[in-house]
C-alpha cells in the first residue's frame, strides 16, 4: 500500500518558521528570530471589556457566519480610516481577512498559475514567499532601497509586484518618496498590481510616515487604481485576533472575496467585531504611544549593544521603524544559516537571509527583532550572537 | 493599459453562495438555502462570560500568534474526544482549522496538483467543490446511497475520496455501515486518504450515531490510517468562531499544518480559547438537547408541510438528522436553476442541485434547510414553493 504522493511545491518547502516556532520552548533562550509583539503593550482588560460586550450585544455579529467579505461596520471603517479627499474609499474596496497573510495568499490564488511571474522587493517578506509557494513562481526581484533602481523592467509582464515600503521585512529599511512615486508610474504605465504590504505603516518612531502608494495612485475618483493595499490589527493592537484588510480596485476584491469563500468562507465574526470596537472607541489610537515608546527604546538598545559588540562582525543600519535590524556579515566565510543553529546551540535565535532571498542565494545576513525582549535580554543576545560568530570564525580559520 | 489576467479557476466558479448570502437581505423572503443554524439556541451569556475570561486569564493564549497546528490544550481535549480503545489519539494527530472549510482547502493544497484525480460522494458539499476549484480536478463521483456501488473503481487512483457520510450535505443522507466498512476497505486496500467529513455527526434525531470510519480504521496502536475526519464547532455550538478540526495520521497533519502556515499562519487564539472552554466546562453537552429538540420539530414541520403541497410535485425521504431535506421533482421539465430565481421573485429560496453536482449536470433536485426556520415559517416557504412550481409548470406547458 502506497500512499498518494503530496502536491510538488511541499518539497520547496523550508522549515524555519517551525523551527523559530520551536526554539521558543528552549529555556533560557534569546529569540530574536519572529516578529513578535510585546504582550505587555496589550490593553488586556479593555479587550475583555469589548470581547463580552461583542457577544452579549451583538450575537449577530461575533457569533454567525460574517458576510465572506467582512462584517459591513468595519470594512466601511476601514475605508474611512484610509480615505482623503484625492483616495474616495467605500467598503467595496475593502475586503477583511484573516490575518495580514491571508490577503497574500488570496493574491496568489487569483493571480497566479504555475510559474507565473512576480515581481518582488529582494530580500522579502518569509510569509509571502510561503503563501506563493504552491504556484512555485517565478521571482524577478527589485532592490528598491538602491536610489538609481528602474523598476519597470521587473514589474512589466508580472502578474503584480510586491513590496513593504514601510520598515520592510525583514531589512526594516524605508523605500523613499521617489521610488514609491516610480512604483506607482510602472503600475499604472503597464497595468500590473502592485502589492503594497504595510503591517508595520504605524511603527514610525524617528519621523513622520511617508505617503502610502495607494494614495499616490489616488485620482480624487471612486477608487479604482493598481495599489493592493494590506493592512494588519497585528502590530498595531494584538496578533491573535487575526484581523488584516486589504484595500482595492473593485473588481480585484470581488476576486479575492471569490478566493476566500472557498478557503476559510468567512473570518471570524468576534474578532472582526472586536476590531470594529478597538478602533471605534479609540483604543487603538490610544495604545499606540506606548507601543512606539516601548519599541523605540528597544530598537536603540539593540543598537547600542550591536555598536558595542558586534562593530568589527557585521553592518547595518538604524532602521526608523518597524521590528527589525538587518545586519551583513563583514567576512564571506559566515553563512547564516549555520549562524541560527548554532546561536540556538548558545540561547540565541536569528533569522538567515536565506529564506527571505526569493532565490534562496544570500547567506551572508541576518535579521534581528527587537520588539519581543526588554533592552537587557537583547543586550544579553547580542553578547551570545558575538560568541557564536566568533567561534564560527575560529573554526573556518 | 490591461491588467493581468485572473488565474483560469476563477472562470469557473458559481455565484450561488452569494446569491444566497444577497438573498438574506430581500424583505420577507424565506431562506430555506443555506446552511445556517437558529440563532435562538446559542448560550450567548455564557460565550459572552467565557470570551471575557479567555482574554483576561489567558491574554498568552488568546491575544498572541497561537502554534500554526492550534493551541495545544484544544489539540489534546479534540483527541481526547475521539479517542477510545482502538482508536488511541494524541495531539499529534490533530491540526485545528479555521473552520471545517479551512481544511477542506488544506487537504486540496498538499494533495492536488492541476487536474487530479478526487473520488467525491455526488452530489457534493458545494463548499469542497470551492475548496478545490483552484486546482480543477477531474471528479470521480459515488454513489453511496445506492446499496450495492463499489467504491474501489473510483477510490483506486484518487488522490483521495471525499465524503459526508452522517446527513450529507445536500442530501441529509445517512452513508449506512456496511457501505463506511467497503470506503475504509477501499482505502487501506489502495492507500487512498478517505476524508471523511462531520458537520452534522452530532445532529441525530432519530436513532443512535452510527460508527465513525475513522473508528473503524482505527487499530488500537497510534492512529496512522487513511481517514481524515474533519469535525466543526459551527453546528454543535456557534459558526462565527470559525473553529474546526482535522484528525489524521500524523504524517498528514504535519503537511497540512504546512499549507495552513502559508495561508492564514494560524487561528484566532481567542476563538480557539473559547472553543476549549467550551468544550472543558461541559457547556457544549448542556446546549445539545435543546438544539436536538429544536430541529427535530423543524424537520418535522418541513416534511409535514412537504407531504400536504408538494406529494404531487416533488420526491424526498425524510432525514434522520443533519440540516437538509432533497427533493427531487417529479417533472423532468422543471429545472431547479430556473427555480432558485423565480422563487426568489415569490419570497422563498432554496438551493439548486446543480451546484452540488461536481459535475454540473444534475437539474432536477432542491436542497431545502429546516434549521433556520421556525415551523410556520418552513409551512409558508414551502406554499411560496409550491406556487412558484405550479408557475414554471404552467409556463412550460
Amino acid at each position: 500500500m502506497t500512499r498518494p504522493a503530496f502536491a510538488r511545491w511541499l518539497s520547496q518547502t523550508n522549515e524555519v518558521t517551525k523551527t523559530f516556532l520551536a526554539a521558543g520552548q528552549v529555556p533560557d533562550l534569546i529569540n530574536l528570530a519572529g516578529g513578535l509583539p510585546e504582550p505587555s503593550v496589550w490593553p488586556v482588560d479593555e479587550l475583555a471589556e469589548i470581547a463580552a460586550s461583542a457577544v452579549r450585544d451583538h450575537p449577530g455579529q461575533s457569533l454567525a457566519y460574517p458576510p465572506i467579505g467582512g462584517l459591513p461596520a468595519l470594512r466601511s471603517l476601514i475605508a474611512r480610516k484610509y480615505s482623503s479627499d484625492a483616495l474616495p474609499l467605500t467598503r467595496d474596496n475593502v475586503l477583511i481577512t484573516s490575518g495580514g497573510m491571508q490577503a497574500l495568499d488570496l493574491i496568489g490564488r487569483v493571480l497566479l498559475e504555475q510559474g507565473s511571474p512576480v515581481a518582488a522587493q529582494s530580500p522579502a517578506y518569509l510569509g509571502a514567499l510561503d503563501a506563493w509557494r504552491p504556484s512555485l513562481p517565478t521571482y524577478l526581484p527589485m532592490d528598491l532601497e538602491g536610489g538609481d533602481f528602474d523598476p519597470l523592467p521587473a514589474i512589466s509582464g508580472a502578474q503584480f509586484a510586491y513590496t513593504v515600503p514601510n520598515f520592510s521585512n525583514p531589512t526594516g529599511h524605508i523605500v523613499d518618496t521617489a521610488m514609491r512615486r516610480r512604483l506607482v508610474e510602472a503600475a499604472e504605465q503597464t497595468g500590473t498590481w502592485l502589492v503594497e504590504d504595510d503591517p508595520y505603516g504605524a511603527l514610525y518612531y524617528d519621523c513622520d510616515p511617508l505617503p502610502s502608494m495607494m494614495s499616490m495612485a489616488g485620482s480624487g475618483n471612486a477608487y479604482d487604481g493598481p495599489v493592493i493595499y494590506l493592512g494588519s490589527l497585528s502590530k498595531e493592537v494584538v496578533p491573535g485576533l487575526r484581523i488584516g484588510w486589504a484595500i482595492a480596485a473593485p473588481e480585484m476584491i470581488d476576486a479575492l472575496t471569490v478566493a476566500k469563500q472557498g478557503t476559510d468562507m468567512c473570518t471570524s465574526g468576534l474578532s472582526q467585531r472586536i476590531a470594529y470596537e478597538t478602533f471605534h472607541s479609540g483604543l487603538a489610537d490610544r495604545i499606540l504611544p506606548n507601543i512606539l515608546a516601548t519599541y523605540r527604546a528597544r530598537r536603540d538598545a539593540l543598537c547600542a549593544a550591536m555598536t558595542a559588540e558586534l562593530s568589527d562582525l557585521f553592518t547595518w543600519e538604524v532602521p526608523a521603524g518597524g521590528m527589525f535590524v538587518w545586519a551583513r556579515a563583514r567576512d564571506p566565510r559566515i553563512d547564516t544559516d549555520d549562524l541560527l543553529q548554532a546561536g540556538i546551540e548558545r540561547g540565541v535565535c536569528v533569522s538567515p537571509s536565506s529564506v527571505f532571498d526569493p532565490l534562496g542565494q544570500d547567506h551572508g545576513a541576518i535579521r534581528i527583532n527587537f520588539t519581543l525582549n526588554p533592552p537587557e535580554r537583547l543586550a544579553e543576545g547580542v553578547r551570545r550572537l558575538r560568541a557564536t560568530v566568533t567561534d564560527l570564525l575560529a573554526k573556518a580559520a
